[in-house]
């Protein structure tokens, strides 16, 4: 049984906190809202975040202390919102054991300075590569959080890191592979949020199954030639971690960013669906993040490209379709 | 402006045939119903086949005679279901003009004798490989003839067949994509059923996007494991034919096989499923099929040996997921 700490009481970090759990580790969860800690605390619970779960396991704690909430543990999670981890990592700087293990369950891309997430917590933590992993596939949180079966992926460059990770992470409802592309896994699940945007925005301008998928399928191969581009494995973009969380991004209306699509797709303005969504969703700001990795990795992206002309000049779902369809027939 | 046959008017080969006459093409449709035939001759509709067609373009017309329906033509279609077309098509043998082209739209491995479709063809009509086209992609015949916006894949062997038949579908609502992977694109169409039977299961059990993902990316890493071992490519797999189709057919209640799963998820028995869909879906003798050719390859196939408990040993839903899921911790 391992000690684990978890960073930020979000909706994922709570019910990752649960497989934790689950698995068998004593789970100590920290969050910077005190009465969200408060109410893990003593009521086990944490309805304003994940409301669908009525008691968490008595084996998940809560502490607003930074140093004591890592105090002599073995793994420390990380689920804060992507653009916020870099400053709020710098005050768990030097309070980490010299063997911890650091989790990353983000997925985004830092606005401004373009970096993955692996590098943000390592940089900001000044931690060795081979004590970091990421954790990342098709896991919407409120459906894990009920125990439904799902699996997915962990990355590490440290074969063993990786599988103490998984380890930690199995239980008889949630299945953990592991791989050492940790580069493949960061971008996939940040840049699928493009996808998803194309997507819901297809669906909310009314078409079915076959223009949804042809946008997952062609969006794929995008990604994964950037990511080939970027040293990453295309064999990651077509596992769980790519094909899957795309397909459970692409196929939920849970997901921000299919959302966001499809209020655009209903021909709401951006400033309409920004409204609606109570905030731009991730794929947005990705999006350029895309096109300009795309262009100086010299890496076409039809799909960013066009997305990037709905966003920047309001282009409608038949024009971003027709820009995806390009002119000639070439190979795919 | 080319003149093609279509053999089959069914829903896809009704729908396909719409898709060559918007292409500018002269399309004549043959079937072996003469009711169909007069249908299309005389009122331009097919309404048992493809009732959300009011009125087919005045470039389709049709013909009850084998000879006549192929006379003079550049290319014939055949869409006929995969299990009778070795025999519809030995009356066609010595009809075709030297130079015809033939494409085929079915996806189906041929019971017995485990023969791809394009073997089917080839083999019947003694037809040269060079000659031979394939075309498979996430095509559901009702959202094609509604003209919504979609993307094929047409594989030929030899790359100037293939462009003249992507040329010849290709609309500003149709896109066709080329490649010279014919057993990739054959392998993708009929073995993704067994990946949608499994996803119908679970979704019927009532699991969601989570697991219905997961299944999703284990078979097809499955699926591209097999093709491997068949000299089939990765990226056919990851491209429209494959993930596209996988999604499109997975996503969709009008498939077949999704529907057969859903009802074993649901708790029917086998007996009670086959007759709920009026018959036993694509995906179970194929699951038959799967298992015998990764056994004969020495490829693990892991979904589709559990989908095979299911069937012959009535596993339900959390037993499938469980073999699913295997013991150990494992690269993906």
């Amino acid at each position: 049984m391992a000690k684990i700490t978890v960073l930020g009481a979000g909706a994922w970090g709570t019910a990752f906190a649960q497989v934790l759990a689950d698995a068998g580790n004593q789970v100590v969860m920290w969050d910077i809202d005190p009465d969200v800690v408060e109410e893990i605390s003593l009521r086990h619970s944490n309805a304003r975040r994940l409301p669908t779960v009525e008691k968490l396991p008595d084996a998940i704690g809560a502490e607003g202390d930074r140093a004591k909430a890592v105090e002599g543990t073995d793994m420390v999670v990380v689920a804060i919102a992507a653009q916020y981890a870099g400053e709020a990592l710098k005050e768990f700087k030097g309070l980490l054991g010299p063997d911890t293990i650091v989790i990353s369950l983000m997925k985004g891309i830092e606005r401004g300075t373009h970096r993955r997430m692996d590098q943000v917590v390592c940089q900001t933590l000044d931690l060795d590569q081979s004590r970091f992993a990421a954790v990342s596939g098709p896991n919407l949180s409120k459906e894990v959080a009920a125990r439904e079966p799902g699996a997915t992926v962990v990355a590490s460059s440290d074969a063993d890191t990786a599988m103490r990770v998984a380890r930690a992470c199995t239980t008889d409802y949630f299945k953990a592979f592991v791989t050492d592309d940790v580069i493949g896994l960061e971008l996939c699940g940040s840049l699928k949020n493009v996808t998803a945007l194309a997507v819901g925005m297809s669906r909310g301008a009314g078409y079915g199954e076959n223009t949804a998928a042809m946008i997952q399928a062609r969006g794929l191969a995008e990604l994964t030639a950037l990511g080939a581009a970027c040293g990453a494995k295309a064999k990651t973009f077509a596992g769980l971690a790519g094909v899957g969380d795309l397909v459970a991004t692409c196929g939920s209306p849970l997901s921000r960013n299919y959302t966001f699509g499809f209020n655009l797709g209903q021909g709401k303005s951006i400033e309409e669906a920004t409204r609606v969504s109570k905030g731009v969703a991730e794929g947005v700001p990705t999006t350029d993040a895309v096109v300009a990795l795309g262009s100086s990795l010299q890496v076409e992206t039809p799909l960013a490209t066009a997305m990037s002309h709905v966003l920047d000049q309001g282009l409608d779902c038949r024009g971003m379709i027709e820009e995806l369809f390009g002119g000639e027939i070439t190979p795919e």
